[in-house]
């Protein structure tokens, strides 16, 4: 039996969908309905159902968008960063083996020879180096408070995006934004994402980190022109002149783009497909 | 009626003391027995009691000493940055006023002209500067979380005793280490700073926060050649060679080592002792 914290959320529900199509018996927890941020609650809800792995997809995002954070610092502090950490420890204490949907906006750019950043780097958009948004600096804060503790995934999630139209939806967001910014970023196809996830877990590869990403990065021009391509918009999008005028007009908190290097996971065995051809596809099957 | 958050504490007991010499009607709340970490319970607490003004006593701080903290993430953060946040959007909704236990931890050292910290200057010892221990930081990030609420103390505390032998003293600390580091750091008569920050209430000073420390930094030798003097302490005391020594041997997190100026504090007519006189007030009369 697996234990899903934060099921009725974006990639919450592409795990729900994962595990169904895997037939995998799962329980799938809504925090409005047991408040596992608790850790007596959480330690309860383990010991009355017994699962064998536990997975956190339960976090605090923005409504609508990053900036959201800014507004609601205690619980994205709360979501983010204070219950990685009270699981982190329930679990140790409860022996159970567990993964946490992380996210890549930790980092900003690439390294300095154009690679992505590796699972060893340490993030470079975060509270420690004072450069991020609140969002950003409790999910680098969640990714240290798990430091310790040996048997767990990390799984780091980027811009997600499938073939359904949605406001959490990469694709969406860009058709929907009145202007939009020129940028380099990996990308994480959602169900590709949940199964990689779940396949580091089925194949018992080692604990620890895994940018779970499309290898290859895309830029917003080269989606924009699939988006075009595919007819899945006619729009004439319109793009700022660069990061400062987008900053300047648009954005409260600072953004994370960056590019991951996806080959820790790849090496394992575990297959995600290049980040431009998820979205072809994608766009292929839109709905 | 005066809602007092954390009055079990070490300085929520002093809030008690003072409250209650002054004849004034409070609400002690532990929150083993209302978890006012929920916004919810906080809320409910608030429109049962009626309150006019709220004190904010509660936050982690680790047993026996900052190291603990290391070891207990999530409720550091928890109680000293997801807490404070939560009472001031709860507080601002309900319209009450309140006052917030912070610290001088999140300063180290000294301005650059040798005088103390002001309330003005970014702490220099946060997450944000990355180079302070976890309890420092999520104390840091607690004044951020509050950082736009304007109807809102923030009484900062330093290294707080008084005559009373315990574990949360620092003549107690002093006597109790093996050894000990030379450093400069300005102090906080634990029953002044709690009568000073009920005076900012009292007199109606500006909400914001007020650094409410004894004014004239201390050094340790100086503290424990006065321990010595006052016939408190016949001990031999030994001194680490330097701060570094002291790190290696005996500490886990870096230490706050610092001096703030009290004159926002003193501006309002409110008295706070020399920091040396209230060191030997307490030691004439220590039990």
């Amino acid at each position: 039996m697996i234990l899903l914290l934060g099921g009725s959320g974006y990639v919450g529900e592409a795990f729900q969908k994962q595990l169904s199509r895997r037939g995998i018996i799962f329980a799938s927890i809504a925090r409005r309905d047991c408040d596992y941020t608790q850790p007596e609650t959480l330690r309860e809800l383990i010991r009355k159902t017994k699962p064998h792995f536990l997975i956190n997809s339960a976090g605090y995002t923005g409504k609508p968008n990053v900036d959201g954070c800014e507004l609601d610092k205690e619980n994205c502090l709360l979501g983010n960063a204070v219950l990685p950490g009270v699981i982190a420890r329930v679990c140790a204490e409860e022996k159970l083996v567990w993964g946490h949907v992380s996210s890549g906006c930790i980092y900003t750019g690439e390294r300095p020879d154009g690679s992505g950043f590796r699972e060893e780097d340490l993030p470079n958009f975060s509270f420690r180096t004072n450069n991020c948004s609140f969002y950003s600096g409790t999910k680098a804060m969640g990714e240290e408070l798990l430091g310790g503790y040996p048997d767990c995934y990390i799984w780091r999630l980027r811009m997600p995006f499938n073939e359904i139209d949605g406001p959490r939806n990469y694709i969406t967001k860009l058709m929907r934004y009145d202007k939009i910014v020129e940028f380099t970023n990996s990308l994480s196809h959602l169900d590709e994402f949940v199964n990689a996830c779940w396949e580091t877990w089925e194949r018992r590869v080692p604990f620890g980190i895994y940018n779970v990403v499309n290898p290859g990065p895309v830029t917003t021009k080269g989606v924009v022109e699939q988006m075009i391509k595919a007819g899945v918009s006619n729009k004439n999008f319109q793009f700022f002149k660069d990061e400062a005028e987008f900053m300047k007009v648009a954005a409260k908190a600072p953004r994370s783009n960056c590019v991951l290097d996806a080959s820790k996971l790849l090496k394992c065995g575990i297959k995600m497909s290049d980040g431009y051809e998820a979205v072809e596809r994608a766009l292929k099957i839109w709905v």
